[in-house]
């Protein structure tokens, strides 16, 4: 969509200034000066000023920043305009929680089907969603158009299964398991290590 | 512990050399050069010395690292040598799933209760673990010493409940909710947002 090729750190930061954009929307402010957006969100104005322009910049001197115009300018950089239909590796508990958050429903991601290996969780449901045989992945994914696979299953299996669901055609992992998959350039993998990051709190504690 | 400052992106990649030494061990590997350390873990040679520098080296010219060495003193850096305790707010899907998670506790994160409001979770367990009613949170905090507090709870009410958290002593929040804390500097946050690491795979679809 975009031309020039954006810096990740920024892309980083793009969901944060929607959720900003959005709480001032609830609240009924309908434009803002980069300055008062840099006071909430404790960031430099120059910062956002710098964010935005990556994207053709959307503010007006003297104006500042239409709020509803630019949250939904941000939403369809971020592809919040289309639906993305997702499925779930692994129907343990994070597995279900993931299924189980209705809100990421509000936003466009949608799933469409729970995978596991376990019989006692085959043919159950979490909020409606079928927990299916993992022998039936690859024949779901080319029923249905699936665009993101959430992996909530332990690191041993995690390689192979993203693997199967790379050559499905599936372009974006969301990764549970605590190990670095190696797949194709071409797909996109979005690590969140829970544990990691109790460490990183642990090495501040120890550091005080 | 340290003298100097660390920079949080070296502090973001400390778990994960910890994990890569961990596998390496697991391997029976006992030592390795930053060269073969580097093949593995895709980054430079010489940022995996400029890292670990930061905490006095640990490499030997033309031995590279002692693996059992290095994972003992890199865990000594982030705390592992250590047990934190923690509680969980909210017993819902994601708390539920978080408490679950024994895997923390391997690490020494050992979760000692959880609190929430609804009168049909107060008094379950999770894994063992007690649901307690929010309203005895200070009396627990102040029987129990806790260093991490997981907020796994909707945003409206996340601010108010980390502010009775710290108040009563706990200097780290595993924020979960969709909001940014404002808590005294002395606090320390490591946020966990899942609807905007989505966001983050759906721009990079949307680029494609």
């Amino acid at each position: 969509m975009e031309e020039r090729r954006i810096s990740s750190a920024v892309i980083r930061r793009l969901p944060r200034y929607f959720r900003y954009l959005q709480v001032l929307e609830n609240e009924g402010i309908s434009r803002i000066s980069s300055e008062e957006l840099s006071r909430r969100m404790h960031v430099t104005a120059s910062q956002i000023r710098q964010d935005l322009n990556n994207f053709g910049g959307f503010g007006q001197q003297g104006y500042g920043y239409n709020v509803s115009y630019l949250k939904e300018e941000i939403g369809k950089i971020l592809g919040l305009d289309q639906i993305h239909y997702m499925i779930i590796i692994g129907a343990g508990n994070l597995g279900s929680a993931i299924a189980g958050y209705a809100k990421f429903e509000n936003r466009g991601f949608v799933v469409k089907g729970i995978f596991d290996v376990d019989p006692a969780r085959i043919g159950t449901q979490v909020r409606g969603i079928p927990v299916m045989d993992l022998k039936e992945l690859e024949s779901f994914l080319s029923d249905n158009d699936i665009s993101i696979a959430a992996l909530a299953i332990p690191k041993e299996d995690a390689q192979s299964i993203a693997e199967r669901i790379c050559a499905s055609g599936v372009r974006a992992i969301w990764n549970f398991a605590h190990v670095d998959l190696e797949l194709p350039e071409t797909v996109h993998v979005k690590n969140v290590n829970l544990i990691e990051s109790l460490m990183e709190l642990s090495y501040l504690l120890n550091e005080d």
